[in-house]
């Protein structure tokens, strides 16, 4: 048995990132950006005004100074004129300030009598103007590679004049299900069968993490139809499996594998829920067999199969992140295998992360996981801890999981 | 002026969840429920084995006694057969537990002779099985509606045999931005004109929060061409609009939407950034009335557009939702207008969530909006803070805006 840590940073080291395509900026919500984006204009391109008011020059407008309006210049029709002592200019929200002028009078300290304002308020030389270039300037680098793009990163982009970008492809996550007693939902179940649920919850992550799953049929409990499944998704940029990953004689996964020319990396990992799990290549295609318990499977999945696609996706942030918070209730002292309890979380008078365990962590409760808002990190040899201990979980209420 | 709060209330009351539609579970993915679940089976269908081992009467197997092994039952193959004295089945995880056996000896505990294996160990009666229904029964309601379908649920609503879902259709949001001065990114630009990127902004919103955003061309600074504009959109659940929503005599907005007939809500909200908002209804069809500043459009996206879309979508969560932090940074006593400050966040030693304003508030900032991680939000009159002092924020980083 190897450890948690040691297991993951086995699996990193078998992932680098996929490719890279052109996206269109409409297309770019949720992609990982690929390449530095430099702004390709400078924004304001010219000092404009904060507010609608009039361009004045602040020497002139003292309180009580009338002055001529010579003029609009409406945002996107600036005005090409040089203000001279005396006069002012209409502007708006955005509206580049005329030569001479070198402050914003507020329209609501600006009393109109016809062609003429009276001004309300003595003006400071600069006031109400953003100055050129104060948001960006062309050729500043505004986002860097390995970020995955939300609305404000593609108003940037887009600000900054970039119709197209440059992201990583999305992973395609072939997810392989084996067992004789799994069935799809609504189809005819065997006795003793159950109803496949781990394909469509890894299927999930996948698209919780941008990549595109790809779910094979159901494979026998044969090694044979095993084999010929996981040869069938090469091509993919990882091959997961779940079930036939245990000690029993039903061990067949490895066996199927094998068949194909599966190198094994590594297959025991010192973690409650989720022990027995298999890591390797398949000619070129790392393959990640899961346990068949759907906890498991699931615990496996945030703590090896999200690494994994955010590495393949490009993303420069580490997964899964781990937050303190303190604990709602007692836990006992931890075996050598570390653990990960499933806890509901709630927000404690100052503010700080509270993570109460669930009472019940058999790893067989799907209802129990489905409720569950983090993971609590156990880890191996752990003392016995009090509510109130500071502790580390990972929060599934934001992973979309 | 109305207050934030109050403005958030009117806009929700304008709202109700839009209609269903019937997807496959495999497709439910970030959807929303719009049904209770109850499950269809229940799970495990009968008391199984949590370990791979034999089933025996546990009277039977003290240690060191010999049992018969008389068949096999691999998960899905239950055997048709009554354990008798001195006999043991073969199982695996999750095969059904024969009738006559009460527990599972693992098979770390069984030395195997021939046919006849050596209990190391005494059993307890109930060892290692999961009984049936201990996940769920047949009829219990396993997932409620108005929450978004992660992997967890949509793993729980198929492991209980439905291949379909009822979810609310993903409302449609048009987006319509105004501006003679606003280009696509990569068009010409004239003259003291700057890059579209509000709608794209609005656009991620939309997609964040599930919804189908629909981009409608950019009108002119001209009341008849946003009319016309605003009109097209009808049949949309919600039409958002950036820009010509100021003080200004370019505010054409509203001129515009009256030609079609606007019921104006209000237009004032006491924010910074945001003040001039515009709310009401065209045809039955809501409005809402963005700033065309990108920053004060965003803001005003996160407190009024986010809980609009929330509530079209059948969510049962409010949004936005608030937590709370303490800062990091001194900040000002505010006026009476509410502030939202662009912060970052860290964590403290203790774990609590700290927020440090970012130096530069100006609400023309794309650059400083993109790499904000928080709205730190300042109630009207909020005395001076120092760094330590509790607040509530809202996080964008979690949000995908």
């Amino acid at each position: 048995m190897i450890s948690v840590e040691e297991a993951r940073a086995r699996i990193l080291r078998a992932f680098e990132p996929v490719g890279k395509e052109t996206i269109g900026v409409a297309d770019a919500w949720g992609r990982v950006l690929a390449t530095e984006i430099h702004a390709r204009l400078t924004q304001p391109p010219a000092d404009v005004s904060a507010m609608d008011g009039y361009a004045v020059r602040a020497a002139d407008a003292q309180e009580g100074a009338k002055l001529r309006v010579v003029g609009a210049a409406p945002a996107g029709r600036p005005l090409d004129t040089v203000l001279k002592w005396g006069e002012a200019v209409r502007l708006f929200t955005g509206s580049v300030i005329p030569a001479g002028a070198d402050a914003v009078l507020l329209q609501e300290d600006a009393r109109v009598e016809g062609e003429i304002i009276v001004a309300g308020q003595a003006c400071i030389p600069g006031q109400h103007i953003r100055r050129q270039g104060q948001d960006f300037a062309a050729g500043d680098t505004i986002l860097s590679p390995g970020i995955r793009l939300g609305a404000r990163q593609i108003g940037l982009a887009a600000a900054a004049n970039h119709p197209w970008l440059t992201a990583y492809r999305r992973p395609r996550i072939a997810i392989l299900s084996t067992g004789d007693e799994i069935h799809l939902p609504g189809e005819p179940i065997s006795p003793g069968g159950i109803v496949s649920s781990n394909a469509l919850v890894l299927a999930g992550f996948a698209r919780a993490l941008g990549a595109e799953p790809w779910v094979l049929p159901i494979a026998a409990d044969d090694a044979e139809a095993i084999g010929t499944a996981a040869k069938a998704a090469l091509g993919a940029d990882l091959l997961v499996t779940t079930g036939g990953a245990s000690v029993g004689d039903h061990d067949l996964l490895q066996a199927g594998l094998a068949r194909q020319g599966f190198a094994l990396d590594f297959w025991k990992i010192a973690m409650r829920p989720g022990k027995p799990m298999i890591f390797g290549q398949l000619g070129g295609m790392p393959v990640l067999g899961l346990p068949g318990n759907p906890v498991s499977a699931f615990v496996c999945g945030v703590l090896f199969l999200m690494p994994a696609i955010a590495r393949l996706s490009g993303l420069s942030q580490e997964m899964p992140q781990t937050v303190a918070a303190t604990l709602g209730a007692p836990v006992r002292a931890n075996d050598h295998r570390m653990e990960f309890l499933r806890a509901t979380l709630s927000c404690g008078a100052d503010g700080a992360l509270v993570a109460t365990p669930l009472l019940r962590q058999d790893s067989a409760l799907q209802g129990t996981l489905a409720r569950a808002d983090a993971l609590v990190l156990r880890p191996p040899h752990a003392a016995a801890c009090g509510a109130g201990d500071a502790i580390h979980v990972i929060r599934l209420d934001l992973l979309g999981f």
